[in-house]
């Protein structure tokens, strides 16, 4: 998407990189999202332990945009070491790194079984290829959600009598969550610029405040009217009628539907429910995980640090960036960093190939 | 409660106050609750336009101690200007100060009856009896609020096999919101206090982050074992067993049960709702509006201003209060401070004369 009318993906390839300047030597740039919403910068990697530094702390985030990531990670491991031993060991790693997305899992497989059927000596280039068209693919599968979710959001809002449609979202599962366009804010910039009147009502998401950070970033630079909230607001706003849908993204969606993602999405789902607001998980099919039915008892749950919870970054008057703690001095803190929300509270799943009940994913993707 | 050994109040009156040192001047001390967690000031009062600062900046706040403040800020008005009109004046500018909680209108209303049948000259020291006597009541049923309260949680504690107790509640309703013990916190300290291995679990509370500036500060200061999490986080942590009981204070609840309280609330009782944990609002008989029965359509929630979503204060690692901001330049922010649980969700209430139905408050309270 755009950015003060410039156009950028949030992760690419370029030759040249690092000191060598030798054009056969690849690296990846990605914008460090650790810095916004205050500061925009570019940030270069050349080794696949930067990558895992960057995935752990979050300078590229969002499951899809994760799994991007994994595959740049990999052909940047490629081109450090191409044996056997050292791709097994950088996947490994980067498994590691996170361990809810299911995404990232996908695409360190996906790389490692195009890679280890080609000879040593092919496998630099090939790297570079598979990511890249990793990538791409995930530009066309969120493209294709953006559509979807607009026929959704158009007939719901012709049954409507008010002029705005207002969407909740939480965390961030926008352009900047993905390769470009987002999952959960695809629907949302089809509908804005197909000239719906759309307004989103942004939940802080905290202890990362992904959705004060980055969704009400993104939506600004795009011109979609927003408005920040706390984590606690939207279940008020549900009953007094101010929502008209929720869509959030996912981490991982069981075959089943149980949607796991950013934590305090089930506290939205069961305020929907209890308000008959329809309540959808926008999915491209790398996050869905077909080998498990019970999101609840099997998927790992990240527990992140609790100073996540106890301090918090933000820009001071002066235009500094500034860490502040919020908490008392001798109080601890714990951070789950996802939840899972049962397919019962679910209205539906809007995936690259349309819209499907929460229990019917297997319908959709049966081929 | 004790700070560091020494007991305090939230809120006292004082002889001497002002440049006068009047013994006859009466002023009031409160703790500024504004710089807690990381500094505990004492503030001092002497003119009713400062008592309504006070309330609307939140040095003062939870729906008893608002009340205790308005008493004492009629008693300032009184000392100012005896007068029936004066009297209105101040009554109605204190109403305004914060439109949600009950305990204002109640406060303000018994002290202009009390002090309205009585000669003028008989007022001011009627007004600091009076205002006195609500402190003293208050701290009162607080107390039987705990006793009831803890024996909800023997029962519950001895049905469950692991040894720790584990307690939900959101914002701060502890005693730091009322005069002393608080109304939530108060069954917590008896549990501890009577030596059960009591845990609470402090949802943060955004906006302003009471839970995690004054609920945790209170708990640790008491030595009650506790951890803050985030706003979103409790839903999960039911969902997985960690949460045997909620407890949460109330602003204003219905005669039908329908409980008012801190935006968020509402969320947590579903979850609570979804999961089987029982849900109790405490609440002394002063929050409970009997006038009406639709919390939902019947209670004005008060907006403040949506900077307190977009800026927080905290410490810095120098040990400088500052204050941040943390949503980008150009997005607004709203915030509605309250939010109602409709009473099919609360497993009961917690008064001072036991504890009922939430539906079934009038025959607690029927004579």
């Amino acid at each position: 998407m755009k950015i003060d009318e410039k156009y950028y993906r949030t992760i690419k390839a370029f030759p040249g990189a690092g000191s060598s300047k030798n054009a056969s030597f690849w690296g990846v740039e990605i914008i460090d999202q650790t810095k916004l919403p205050h500061r925009f910068e570019l940030f270069q990697l050349n080794k696949l332990v930067e990558m895992i530094t960057a995935i752990k702390t979050m300078q590229v985030r969002g499951a899809p945009l994760i799994g991007a990531a994994a595959a740049y990670g990999m052909a940047l491991a490629v081109q450090e070491n191409a044996d056997d031993g050292h791709l097994a060991k950088a996947a490994q790693l980067l498994l590691d790194s996170r361990p809810t997305a299911v995404n990232l899992r996908w695409a360190v497989n996906r790389m490692l079984n195009k890679l280890s059927s080609l000879p040593i000596e092919s496998r630099c280039k090939a790297a570079w290829q598979e990511a890249a068209l990793i990538c791409d693919e995930d530009v066309t599968l969120n493209h294709q959600i953006g559509q979807h979710g607009l026929g959704l959001i158009q007939t719901a809002a012709s049954q409507k009598q008010t002029p705005t449609f207002n969407i909740l979202t939480h965390c961030n599962a926008g352009w900047l969550a993905t390769v470009d366009w987002g999952t959960a804010l695809a629907p949302i910039y089809a509908a804005h610029d197909a000239g719906m009147n759309i307004h989103v009502w942004v939940d802080e998401t905290r202890p990362r405040n992904q959705g004060a950070s980055l969704t009400a970033w993104e939506l600004d630079k795009h011109g979609v009217p927003h408005t920040v909230i706390s984590d606690n607001a939207g279940g008020h706003l549900m009953q007094h009628g101010q929502v008209d849908m929720v869509i959030v993204g996912a981490d991982r969606v069981t075959s089943t539907g149980d949607v796991c993602n950013k934590i305090g999405t089930y506290l939205k789902a069961l305020a929907a429910f209890d308000n008959q607001v329809p309540f959808y998980a926008a999915v491209p099919s790398p996050t869905i995980d077909w080998k498990i039915q019970d999101g609840l008892s099997d998927i790992e749950i990240e527990m992140r640090d609790g100073d996540e919870v106890s301090y918090i970054s933000g820009l001071t008057a002066q235009g500094e960036i500034e860490t502040i703690r919020v908490t008392p001095e001798h109080s601890i803190a714990i951070n789950p960093a996802f939840d899972v929300t049962p397919s019962k509270l679910v209205t539906g799943i809007i995936t690259e190939r349309g819209v499907c009940a929460a229990n019917a994913l297997k319908s959709l993707f049966k081929d």
